[in-house]
């Protein structure tokens, strides 16, 4: 018996009838590849989309009794290659499992499958005045699920916290079809090794996440209140957002676009609507800021006044309207560079008071391989996403070779090469650089003990 | 040669001249206990006071060479039995490793050896507005590496979170000696598995923490408020808790003492002092909440409402000084209790939601033991301190049986049986219970990758 006739049998007849087991050729193409528009060589053996726990026990005691490598997937919006199906691969999808199994809004927390979209999860919890703090960019698209498996972050994080601090525990299927479950209901819990934190950004190599119990914390009370400032080179802008954090003003959001990234948005929406929004022209660098809370207006009123002291030209949105215009500016950044071609977003962090020189690096390298980058950063946790706008099927040698600059700056820095994608296929010949070799091969043993047989999403993370 | 002249030898001269090593019978005695007052049979081989990273490897080194148990020790306040020095061991004690290496206020961060004591800590962020937020009831006394072995908890986590979420990065001594670094100066980073998360709370028995860098918070800015009500019975006061949460108020502190927790404190400090300060006399169940930053006065007004609509005869602290009067009151309960033998104190945690059930439990349980339980429960996160008066050197089996039946309870309604002082000796023998199986097996084997000859802390946590 071969494994796809195991597999069907273990499913069972109304799985298949369903359509839980395919090996149709349109489907298996496009779980090869992900957001980041890598793409694997050769085609997945089939594909699994689980509707329930059983569908991934099934697919998981087969790969293992067959050696069959499992790619777990979600909604495909990763940004490293960690979801994509490989050569030969048993596809895992769990984007179908999709159902809120409980909101509790006295322990403010969710039971959660993990196919359940981020902003699905947010419409549920809103009557409850709730909400689940990670917002990646993806958030309209991606799921609960692939932000765990990713330890996502978002705008949100420098307030609110990353995806780890916002699962209180997980259920998952072991490489063998066996079902645990970590963590509580409970905020405090300290029995055993937490398993759960383990699980949380281990894209897809220790387990399968087929159920989450997330935190929903209150939304602040009150309008936010959105300010930005121009200023005259990217320098000063980082100085003015890591005074914005020494006056211990806490912003929800607070995002840097520098000179390139202004360009660009201007190219694509047009110089009136950046003059309009700004109150200035664009071609400087950006910082945009958002308080919420019952002090947002005090907040912004005492933000507008370090921002101008650091040589910024203030805009002070008058009301909810206007700061989501200058957030729609923000948003239209990815937009404006997909428009001239394909995207590589990187995604380094380092501490936020080296970020001008993390930026001024960005500067040099631009330079040395005469290419631009324009860059983003969540500059309230020194998280920046420099961007590689290139033509064709795959990334040219010169950006990698930027991005590897760019990699080695960030962990001499004391930061790191992923702040929040994950490591994924593009980044794993980079990990035991910033890893070592003693911590390197402490991951790698941990990883046999979940996965004996290598079946789970093999040649991702590790392996480079 | 033994392990002892091996050791010597690894320390060097000056270590041994300086005191490092030690087999002073008092030194061995006083290592045999912690808080918890359970006291170790037999006695440890010797002690090391490690001062610095190299005294640690070479004690290590030697433990491997010569198979000998190592415990690592730090303020010894621990209440589960995790850092007592048992027979035959070398007792790794890092209190002396205690400087403050730096701290940054614009990385809001501070690195730190691990016998710094949490308030010193604090002391040292305090002018650069900053604090670190674990603040176990031992603050005054305990370390931040004993913290990050416990994952402790304490008044302030329901706002600010556990340790677990407070530390950035560890350097950690492995078994065999090596130094390996985890973790970041940022917020974010995703880079391989979380390996600072698996040594927090791991109670000894990966490696042993030689350095941490931590998170440092802006100190809410403006008074705390504090405010408390006299409820007639313990479920009145469980209830009023919920609704404060549920009315979406962020208390820093929130504390709730049943009867027999109450008449305890008021036969310690006298009658008068309770009526003085709550304004009404003791004898029934009190909660004790404080809002600190810049809404607290409006917090406290709605917090005030809620308790009154609930039943309660509320008091608004005028100042900070009948603030700190009040809890002054909350603090007194250990003391209370000491005064009149030894104290278990337990810590189950369960759901919100289901605090009302689980002093139901304690009562029942009381009541078929015929054991007073007086607990007092950080009622924002669901973590009770059911505690045990007994006389004579062990916990008589009547308490065991009484806690047995309150962490078989904790378990039911979807919660723990240590919220956040650990398993150590004491509850080793309900690990197998709430973890499950395969979750057992799995925590099992991720310590033998650590620790593959079993001599870090053996006899901790596992192996009842």
């Amino acid at each position: 018996m071969d494994v796809l006739d195991w597999l069907s049998a273990a499913l069972g007849e109304e799985a298949i009838a369903e359509g839980v087991l395919s090996t149709d050729p349109a489907l298996l193409d496009a779980a090869r590849t992900d957001r980041s528009g890598w793409i694997a060589t050769g085609s997945p053996l089939a594909i699994v989309s689980a509707r329930t726990v059983e569908h991934v026990q099934a697919a998981l005691r087969a790969a293992s009794e067959f050696r069959i490598p499992v790619v777990p997937r979600g909604a495909g919006t990763g940004l490293a290659g960690g979801a994509n199906g490989t050569e030969g691969s048993l596809v895992l999808d769990v984007s179908g499992m999709n159902r809120i199994l409980e909101i509790s809004a006295e322990d403010q927390l969710a039971v959660v499958e993990p196919g359940v979209v981020n902003s699905d999860l947010n419409a549920a919890l809103e009557p409850y005045g709730l909400f689940f703090a990670p917002d990646p960019a993806s958030k309209a698209i991606s799921t609960v699920g692939g932000n765990i498996a990713t330890n996502a972050g978002g705008l949100l994080c420098a307030k609110y916290g990353v995806t780890r601090e916002a699962v209180l525990g997980l259920t998952v299927v072991l490489a063998d079809g066996r079902v645990v479950r970590t963590g509580h209901r409970t905020v405090k819990g300290v029995t055993g090794y937490d398993l759960t934190a383990l699980f949380v950004g281990s894209e897809g190599t220790l387990g399968v996440i087929v159920g989450a119990t997330v935190r929903a914390q209150p939304i602040p009370p009150g309008e936010p209140v959105t300010l930005g400032a121009l200023f005259p080179d990217v320098r000063a802008a980082a100085e003015a957002s890591a005074r914005i954090t020494a006056a211990r003003l806490r912003p929800a959001v607070m995002e840097l676009l520098d000179a390139p990234a202004l360009e660009r948005i201007s190219a694509y929406l047009g110089r009136e609507r950046i003059e309009e929004a700004f109150g200035a022209s664009a071609g400087a660098s950006y910082l945009l800021v958002q308080f919420d809370g019952p002090t947002a207006a005090a907040d912004a009123g005492a933000a507008g006044t370090v921002l101008t002291e650091t040589g910024g030209t203030v805009r002070v949105a008058a009301d909810a309207e206007e700061g989501e215009r200058l957030l729609a500016l923000r948003r239209a950044f990815h937009p404006a560079l997909a428009s001239s071609g394909e995207v590589l977003i990187e995604d380094v962090a380092v501490p936020r008071s080296r970020m001008p020189e993390m930026f001024a690096a960005i500067e040099r390298i631009s330079a040395r391989y005469g290419i631009p980058i324009p860059t983003v950063a969540h500059a309230g946790d020194g998280n920046l996403h420099p961007n590689f706008v290139y033509t064709g099927d795959e990334v040219p040698q010169a950006v990698w070779d930027a991005a590897n600059d760019l990699f080695r700056t960030a962990i001499e820095l004391g930061g790191t090469l992923t702040g929040e994608h994950g490591v994924g296929v593009l980044k794993r010949r980079w990990l035991a650089d910033e890893l070592g070799p003693d911590s390197y091969e402490l991951q790698v043993k941990l990883k046999s003990v979940f996965d004996p047989l290598g079946i789970l999403n093999p040649g991702k993370v590790f392996g480079a």
